[in-house]
C-alpha cells in the first residue's frame, strides 16, 4: 500500500481512539505496519485529536527510523517497535487508558474470560505482565514495556487473544491491521466493564466453561466460522 | 402485514439497540414474527448498524428457510426460532449485550425484583438460565439457547417476566412485536444497572414485596390497568 | 399566573426530565401548582418526553377534578395532591426514575449528607419512607405514597430539604416552583452518585459535620445567602 | 497581557468545566491570575453556563478588591486568593465538584498513585487537605480552605502535584494558567475514577513503585522531558 493510505488509515485508528471514548486530552496512540515494505506509521507525540491531520502522521522504519514526518513520534513508539518485531502476523498496535482496563492493569489482574462476550473477541484471559524491574524502568523503557508484552504472550497468539495489559499501566490491543487492533481495543474495554460488574455481584467471579469459550470463539474465528457474511455477498 | 412492513420494523428494533446504548459494534440483533403469516424477519449477521438497510433484513419461514434476502441471517438465528416456538403469544425477540445484563448473566443470577421500576415491567425476577451442558454446546448450539430459555420460563409467562439472561452469556427479551420486545431491552439493562447498585448498598438485598410488585404490575397490564392513556383517546 | 403560562412551565419541567437523563421513556413526572389559583397541571400519563406538547398538559383542581386537557392524568397524581395538600409552600413536584436515587430508595436508605455539594442543596439527609403497609397499597396506593412522604417530613421542612426516597420506589423533588423542583432532582441524583461512590471507597461513611453542614446551607438559602447575585443585579 | 485577553481565557477555563462533565448546573469555578500585573479574573457567582460571557467575568485586585465587572465573584473567590497568595508560581486555579474526586474528598481520602495515567501528570498520591475546624468554619470560611489547602502542601509542589480533595468538598486543581488548571481538573476527574475502580478490584490497592512514578513523571516533566514536540516544531 502507499504511505498515504497508510497513514490515512492510522490517521482514523487514532481518531477511532477518541470516538469510542477509549480516551481523553492527548492519551492514546495507534500505529500500523506495511506488511509489504515493513514500515510503519504513527501518531505524532502530544498533538490533540481534534487537530490531527494524516500529514501528521509520523511513518518509520523497522528500526524506528524516522521516513516521512515533520513531528516526533508518539512517546510509546519503542513499544510499538518491539510488539512488531515479536509478534509477525500483527501489523496494528493500539495504545489507550480506557479506565476499566486500567483499573484491571492498575490491580495487576488479566481479565478472566467470564462470558460469551469476551469469548466471541479473545480466547482465554486478557493477561496481565508482570511490572517490570527497576532496571528496565531506568533502562529503554518503551521498549522494555514491549518485552514483558512479549513474554506475557509465550505460547500464546496475539491474534487470537489480541490484547494485553501492562501491569501498572494500561492496555495494548493488536490486529492484523489499524482497523481490528482499534475494534480489539474497544471490545477489550467494554469486556473489562462487564468483568467487573461481573466481580461486584460475584466476588471471585467463575469463568466461562472451555466448552463456550471454545464455541464462541470459533463460531467467529477460524476456518469454521458461521459469523458474518461470506467473502463475495452481495455487500 | 406485508414484508416491507416486517422488514422496515425489525429494522428500527435494530436500530433503538444501537441508539439506547445496549450493543456497541455489531453486537446484538432483533427479529419479529408476523402472527398471520408466520414469517420471521430478521437482522443479517455481521453487518454494522450504520450501514443497515431494511433490504438487508433477512425473512424466513418458520422452519427457519429463507424467504427473502441476500444475507446470512444473523448467527443468533436458531435462538430466535426456538423462542417463537415455545412462546405462542411472543412475536418480538431482542438480543443484546448490555453491561449491567451481561453483568448478571456472567455471575449467573437472576435480577431480583428490587422496587417498582422492575415491577412496572417484569413480573418478578427476571431469570438466568441455567449453564449449557458440553453436549448441547457441541450440539445445535443456538438452537439449545433457546430451550434452556424455554426451561427457565416453565410456569412463567414470557409476556409478564418479558427478559431472561442466559447464563454466561447475557439478555434476550420479548414481546408481542418488535416494539415492544426493544423496549424491555431496553428496561432490562436499566434494571439491571439499578438493581447492581441496590446491591452495593445492600449487599443481600431485601426485594420489593409481593403485594408493591402486583400493585405497580396490574396497574400497567391486564385488564384493571390504570396507566396511560384510553384506547380511542384524542392521541 | 394564566393556565398557558403553567403549562408551558410544566411542559419545561417534563423536559428537564428527560434532558438531565433522570428518566428513559416516559418515566417521570413533573407538575406545578399556582398558589394564587391553587390549580394544578401535570403531565398526562404515559406520553412519550419527545411528542409531550403544552396542549396536552392536564390541568387539575385542587381536590384532583379535570379542568382542562384531553389526555389521563399521571397515575402518580394523587400523589402529587396529597405532597400540596401536606406542604403549603411547596408548589412544584418533579418525580423521576433515576438510577442512583433507585438505588438507595430500593435499599430503604436514606442519602446521608457527607459533604458539601449535598449540603450546599439538602439540609441533613435526604430521607427514605418507611415501606407501605399491605393495606396502604391495597387502598388508594398512589395517595398514600403521599402520605408517608409526609409522615417523613414531620419536624423537617420540605423546602430546606427538597426532596425524599418512596421506599422501593423512588425520588420525589421538590421546590417553590416546577424550575425549582426539577432542579433538585437533577441535584438529588448527583448528590446519590457522589454518596454511593464515597459509601464504596470508606463503608459505613462518616457523614459532615453538623457545622459544615450549615455553613453551606446557610451560606446559599436564607436572609445572610451570599451565594448567587443580588437581586437586581445588571443580570 | 491586558485584562480582554485574561477575561476570554477565563471564560474558556470555566467553559471547559461544564464542557467536560466536571459539574452540573453552576457549579464550579475557574481563575487566572496576570503574574505581571497580579490582577485575578474569576466566575462571577451563581450564574450559568450557558449564559456566561467574557464581560461577566470579575477581575479583582490581588487583595480581592473589585476592579472590573459589575458582578459579585464567585462565592468561592477568597479561596483562589489564599491559593495565588500561597502559591507564587500557580496563575490558574479550577474548582469543580466532579463526582470522583468528590467522592474521595467525602471520604476524606488522597487518591494514591496506583499507576502511569495519575504518575503521567501527579507526582505521588493527591492529598486530602484535613478537615476544616469549627471555629475556620465559623470564621472566614473560604479563606481558611484555602489555608488548609497551603498546609497540605507543606514541602510539596502544586504544580508537581496540580491537584488537591478539600475534606468533605471537593477538588481544587492548579497550573501555571487557567487552561493548564482546567487541563489538571479533567485529568484529576478521570485519574479518580480509574483509582476507584482499582480499589474495587484490589482492595487496599498496591500503588505505583516510585522507579515507575519517577518514569513517567519526568517523561512528561521537567527538563529531560520527552513528551510531545519541540518547542518551535512545525506545529
Amino acid at each position: 500500500m502507499n504511505r498515504n493510505e497508510l497513514k490515512e488509515r492510522v490517521l482514523a485508528a487514532n481518531l477511532e481512539i477518541k470516538r469510542s471514548g477509549l480516551a481523553i486530552l492527548t492519551w492514546g496512540n495507534a500505529s500500523m505496519r506495511d506488511a509489504a515494505s515493513g514500515e510503519i506509521a504513527i501518531k505524532p507525540s502530544g498533538v490533540a485529536y481534534e487537530a490531527l491531520r494524516a500529514e501528521d502522521i509520523v511513518v518509520l522504519g523497522p528500526e524506528g527510523q524516522i521516513i516521512e514526518g515533520a513531528l516526533r513520534p508518539s512517546s510509546d513508539t519503542d513499544t510499538h517497535l518491539c510488539l512488531y518485531r515479536a509478534f509477525p502476523g500483527v501489523n496494528g498496535v493500539v495504545h489507550a487508558h480506557s479506565p476499566y482496563a486500567v483499573a484491571f492493569a492498575q490491580a495487576g489482574l488479566a481479565i478472566p474470560c467470564l462470558g460469551t462476550t469476551h469469548a466471541d473477541s479473545f480466547y482465554g484471559e486478557i493477561p496481565c505482565t508482570r511490572a517490570l524491574s527497576e532496571e528496565e524502568i531506568a533502562g529503554r523503557y518503551e521498549w522494555e514495556t514491549g518485552k514483558v508484552i512479549a513474554e506475557a504472550f509465550a505460547g500464546r497468539s496475539p491474534l487470537h487473544t489480541p490484547g494485553v495489559l501492562v501491569s501498572g499501566h494500561g492496555p495494548f490491543a493488536f490486529g492484523g491491521d489499524a482497523e481490528s487492533a482499534a475494534q480489539s481495543a474497544v471490545i477489550l474495554e467494554e469486556v473489562a466493564k462487564m468483568a467487573l460488574l461481573t466481580l461486584q455481584l460475584r466476588p471471585g467471579g467463575a469463568g466461562a466453561e472451555k466448552a463456550l469459550m471454545d464455541k464462541h470463539f470459533f463460531r467467529k474465528h477460524g476456518e469454521n466460522a458461521s459469523y458474518g457474511q461470506k467473502k463475495g455477498a452481495p455487500r
